[in-house]
């Protein structure tokens, strides 16, 4: 069992960090309010007092925050990972963030004489709990093979997809067709629905279908209705669509399907549903068909 | 066991025939060329010598054809299976085609006394030998009930999803997603292979992440290359997509994704290689990106 | 001066018969309700009691009606134009029609010994009011020849586009840059109202820009308010958008902004103001911004 | 007659320069390579050593730049404008760049004693030669009148829209439509084409009718051959079309037709022709229909 570090612990970061403490590792963690490291540090983890000190006392240390700047945040500056890493420790960030600052700061981690991987997880929190997860990673294959145990504590499937920035590419290249299915699905749902098909019968129907990808199997239900806890809202779908777009654009390969489907998250956005899942594109489709939905009942004038 | 009758032996057709005389059903078939039904006949199955034919002489007939026209060129006319329908027998059509016509059809069924159910199935020829077909139905409950045997030879996975037409509709509505959902796919692949990840690589980590419909599973290693044998040509997906934005324009749903894709496959038309199988999406995409795959290679100059 | 026949007084048809009567010729008209045409009569145009007896009492017989199934209602049958037609008579359809139709047309009206032309008419009522309208021409050259002097009393500007067909496709091929040029319009709009630009001020600027269209000239002004008479709703600019991808379908030509712009359409029809002028597509982009515009306060619950 | 100052001398700077000595103004000029301003100091043109020795010896000082950057370059540091500015002196922003930067670019302007004005060019080098443009302006009223002379000089039609910033919002909502409407008329011409009609009819055809704006009318022609001189390639076309993106996510305006136009100039750049005017948003629609255009037979292998 290895000494890790968690850095970032919204609901995702706490499902992995949980992951770990049960599977007998060592926990330090840090996050920017204190108030949601409490479960974790009931189940045994440890508070470190910055993300330096967390990495000074962990052989690995993860991150898991909001976008690029929050990276840089909890990496960069005297109380930074970057300032508590050296020879032997790895980092490892699974955010979802921009590939060139993965790559460049994956050099300014092997300045400091540590490694760095970059693995951001494809599934939910959910999916972490049930110990489904997929985790991809970029980096250094010795370093991949230093990290497995740890790694393969959080999610049984571990793979190596190539160099520095290579997973979080590969997982903005996933991502892009989360917001993408979901809107098409919302199109055949309305399509069902305004033939006279009630929409529960839809959904069951398309969720036993060819389309019915695990994104699809767990959202579909959400045109039914949202919970109150929201994982994936659409500010952060757009995100991850941003960064597929600008590295279309810098690639030169055209993103047809996931730059329309963005201007729908634009939209929830302007209908002032942004803060819900994105699977409220449901709901701005609907709202073009003359359906005002439960969701937009409550915000739209 | 029922005595039942099935006409169009296509690729779906044959497959689903095998399924029934597997189960112990007697099967008469009927085919445009009756060189497609040999094996079928080797397997046990008798020849009628015309649809109506194979109307008279089963208790459930079923058709699994190609389009709305040919639905009425195997239902019509003299040799047709309504003039062979009557009192206690089940006319069940496979084929995707117009909800309306289906609706239209269903009444013709009934005034010649006998019950008609629309129920496309859901997945290839390949999910079919597997037995992990889907079907939904359309059409009354008893009637359903009534057929429920024969239906669950086929698939163990039989959904009433409500009257005449309904069926067709859902098949409809979730056959746009398959084209969407592998143009999407296809711009994620391009945009990892443009940042260095090899394609095949790319494609692993797409299938083991929460996007991996089986659609997406079954199709997206076809990036890689297609085998010879073509299931389902870019000419009957945009059969489908017309048939939905058609629907679209009727009951007034606007079908963005839908809209999009469809004009990617006119393309894949236009480029010469309308005749693979839809997941060309990626090629004419590729196309886009400078880079010319193996599949345009032999066909555009 | 010739004898000429006008059917179909609608808005336009109604327009160019003035301009006609105006020019010296004698015109007799038929419509399917009589009362529109007392202006006319009341100007100097004779009643026709019939298509056919209209085509019978002119030299050259001019039809302006709604799609491709009213032109086969006034031409077919006892009563129909091809009825009255016969050596040396010209048949001019100014209806936006399926060019597949006008060819079939010509052919009969050859048959008949007389000659077809197809010449739609780019611009409104108003454009053809002030004697600015551009025909395109479609048919034979010496058949353009003899019908050139009542084509040119019409509007100034008469190209001979190619043979039967050619001009109706030409016109198809105009009106879809119609929609999609009044979205791309409303889309700079809604941008620059979001920013804190009066509306006003924003449609001023664009107008004086090169991007003003006589299209976005005429109807750009919409965007702050709606005249009661409606000249070209949601569903004739949506009309000539099926049009469009049908023969974009048929010929393998991609037309992704028409294709995207029809589903705005559907939207506006979806939302209840299918019936106003397309210039609506604002409205509906707008909604998307969470902004209802006064169009949508009367309609949308 | 005033002192004016000029400071980037492309295709346009220059020939708006050249408007100004024309009408009677002194104008000191800088250029990053002091080649281009040869023709403009054979003209009557001073040299300054700098931007900064520009601003010192004019009372008006306009730059026209590449972008945000450049304009970042030209303004700071010690040798930039903003080192030459003082009480009394305008500075005029004739770039196309990022709103957010003019609006803080403008107070550090009023923090220096002086005033500025974002003022971006609608129409092209050849319609300021032919004193054909318009200017829009943004900033307070009464240092637009103090300008207004030299802004006149450049083109007749000085619109004030709004504070700093709210015209080069306009600038950028303007020109969306640009590509737009230059996709949607590709549309036409290709779906004229297929069906026979000659591309030189068909573009005659479409500049003789109402969706001819300015923009149509000199670009349309270049689906027939572009000239050597490139005015406004595809990379400039998406700077722009990406300025509108960015804003409209800020704003929550959903850009469907910006989006996905947008798409086609990066399939532009991937084909390898971005370095051309963006009318070869034709080309790759043509090659989208198995159409290899002269332009892409140069360059795609």
């Amino acid at each position: 069992m290895a000494e890790l570090g968690y850095v970032g612990l919204g609901v995702m970061g706490s499902a992995i960090t949980g992951r770990l403490l049960e599977a007998g590792h060592g926990v330090t963690v840090w996050n920017r309010t204190r108030e949601k490291a409490e479960p974790l540090l009931a189940s045994g983890a440890r508070w470190g007092e910055s993300p330096r000190a967390v990495a000074e006392g962990s052989e690995i240390v993860f991150t898991m925050v909001t976008n690029t700047d929050a990276v840089r945040a909890v990496t960069e500056g005297p109380d930074g990972i970057l300032a508590g890493l050296g020879p032997g420790k790895v980092y490892v960030d699974m955010s979802t963030s921009s590939p060139a600052n993965t790559r460049e700061l994956a050099k300014r981690v092997a300045a400091a004489g540590a490694r760095m991987l970059d693995s951001p997880v494809s599934g939910t929190s959910i999916t972490v709990e049930q110990g489904k997860a997929s985790l991809m990673v970029g980096g250094e294959a010795d370093t991949v093979e230093r990290a497995r145990p740890a790694l393969e504590a959080i999610g049984p499937r571990v793979i190596h997809v190539g160099p520095s920035g290579a997973a979080v590419t590969m997982k903005i290249a996933v991502n892009l067709s989360l917001a993408v299915q979901m809107l098409a699905f919302s199109e055949g749902v309305l399509l069902a629905e305004k033939t006279g098909i009630p929409r529960e019968k839809a959904v069951e129907v398309m969720l036993a279908s060819v389309i019915a990808s695990p994104m699809v199997a767990y959202r579909g239900p959400l045109v039914l209705g949202h919970p109150d806890e929201v994982w994936f809202d659409c500010h952060m779908m757009q995100k991850d669509m941003n960064l597929a777009l600008e590295l279309g654009r810098e690639l030169e390969v055209p993103l047809p399907t996931t730059a329309l489907t963005n201007e729908f998250l634009t939209a929830a956005n302007g209908m002032g549903i942004g803060g819900r899942d994105f699977a409220v594109l449901f709901d701005v489709l609907a709202s073009m068909t003359g359906v005002k939905t439960e969701i937009l009942e409550g915000v739209v004038e």
